[in-house]
């Protein structure tokens, strides 16, 4: 059987989406990617369910979205998905995020692991399924973002805030969701880091470890430059770590 | 030009527009909601935009949902909604949560006025766009469920806490999103609320004014029975007032 090796999802930005300058929000965002790649691993047989079928389950590493404008209320998007590449202990898969007309709006790479449920042991990408995964690669195909750099440890007076992880912070794999982190981080920002054209252009985020209902998480930052500031979430051990660029 | 008096919006519940417990979050209806009522809205000449051209804006008074069984991830739902009626100062809108094959999954009813941006004075329905609204209405539509009730103010000794509005609470009519209040509420409750089949099985909320960035919303909670309890949002004044059920 033959298979596409992208799929796409077409959207349009619906108005309680949207921040409050009208633009798409980044959760939202966020959230069309985990669904993109869900759906395409879905269709070519390891999505979550597929994989928790065997004890498997997908964790993500790394996420790193580049946003060179983001759609306002009413726009198209077109949210594509690929794997770049597999390796034997995790697989990269990257993301357009465009317009119509070919307008693009910004790309994202991320890095994810398979483990074992219970161990919690990476699995060897490269000898499951026979190998099947290979004939989804798509190495060729442009994602021209910077790969992620790293985020060093914040230290212990770049101390913001605590928040306790509620109801809605947790996903359907009983952990906080990946993207409310965003949520939370964001929020870290006061409004005017937003305003008149400003905007947060670029963010890379290290998942290091899983955090759950009623844990605390301890929010720390520090400001690198204007532009540039870094995040970290930590609960008994480091859980995020995040550097966002803002177009200033 | 003819127009039919319904408008709908199909989905499928992503995962990760889910809750712990696989069933679609209550914040991601609530948007749903909101954005089939602006299509639908949109579509007949009198959505956010075209009465913002005109200095007017519509105000969310009244939302009450009752779900009889929340859908799970990669159900298909098909969100229906039509205006019961126009009154002078205000008009009902309702909506129908329905599956494949006519499985119900809940209603909803919800009440607005339409106010001068910037006297904030409600405008004479009856009298606006020649009495155009009347050619949509769909008074002879079931909805139902039980019309909502009245709130009582909560006790200062009812307080629970106070949370800061954030760059993520705000929307695009700059104030506190109406379905944020929704997922702030639902966090006043332990995970336990929503485990093992119970859930929230209807919500009525009163907005009754509106906050703004950094304002700080104090949240106040009363236990009426085992499934039954409300909740009231203050700020300098009362904010949102709501009642809450759960099945058990």
């Amino acid at each position: 059987m033959e298979y596409s090796k992208f799929h796409t999802l077409d959207l349009v930005v619906d108005p309680f989406n949207t921040d409050f300058a009208k633009r798409w929000s980044w959760m939202a965002l966020g959230k069309t990617l985990l669904n993109a790649a869900e759906q395409h691993a879905k269709a070519r047989g390891f999505g979550m369910y597929d994989v928790n079928s065997e004890n498997f389950t997908w964790v993500l590493s790394r996420l790193c979205i580049d946003i060179y404008e983001m759609p306002v209320v009413w726009e198209e998007v077109h949210v594509t998905t690929w794997i770049e590449n597999i390796y034997r202990l995790f697989t990269n898969r990257n993301f357009s995020i465009k317009g119509n007309d070919g307008k693009v709006y910004g790309y994202a790479r991320s890095i994810w692991a398979l483990i074992d449920y219970n161990t919690r042991d990476p699995q060897n990408l490269e000898q499951l399924y026979g190998n099947d995964f290979t004939r989804f690669l798509a190495p060729e195909e442009p994602c021209p973002i910077l790969k992620q750099g790293r985020v060093h440890p914040l230290k212990d007076s770049d101390w913001i805030k605590d928040i306790e992880a509620e109801y809605s912070d947790i996903d359907l794999n009983g952990h906080v969701n990946s993207i409310k982190y965003i949520e939370h981080i964001m929020d870290l920002y006061p409004l005017k880091s937003y305003e008149n054209g400003r905007n947060l252009k670029r963010i890379e985020i290290a998942y290091m470890a899983e955090s759950y209902y009623s844990d605390k998480l301890s929010l720390y930052k520090r400001t690198l430059d204007e532009s540039t500031s870094e995040v970290e979430v930590r609960g008994n051990e480091p859980l995020v770590r995040c550097k966002l660029q803002f177009s200033i």
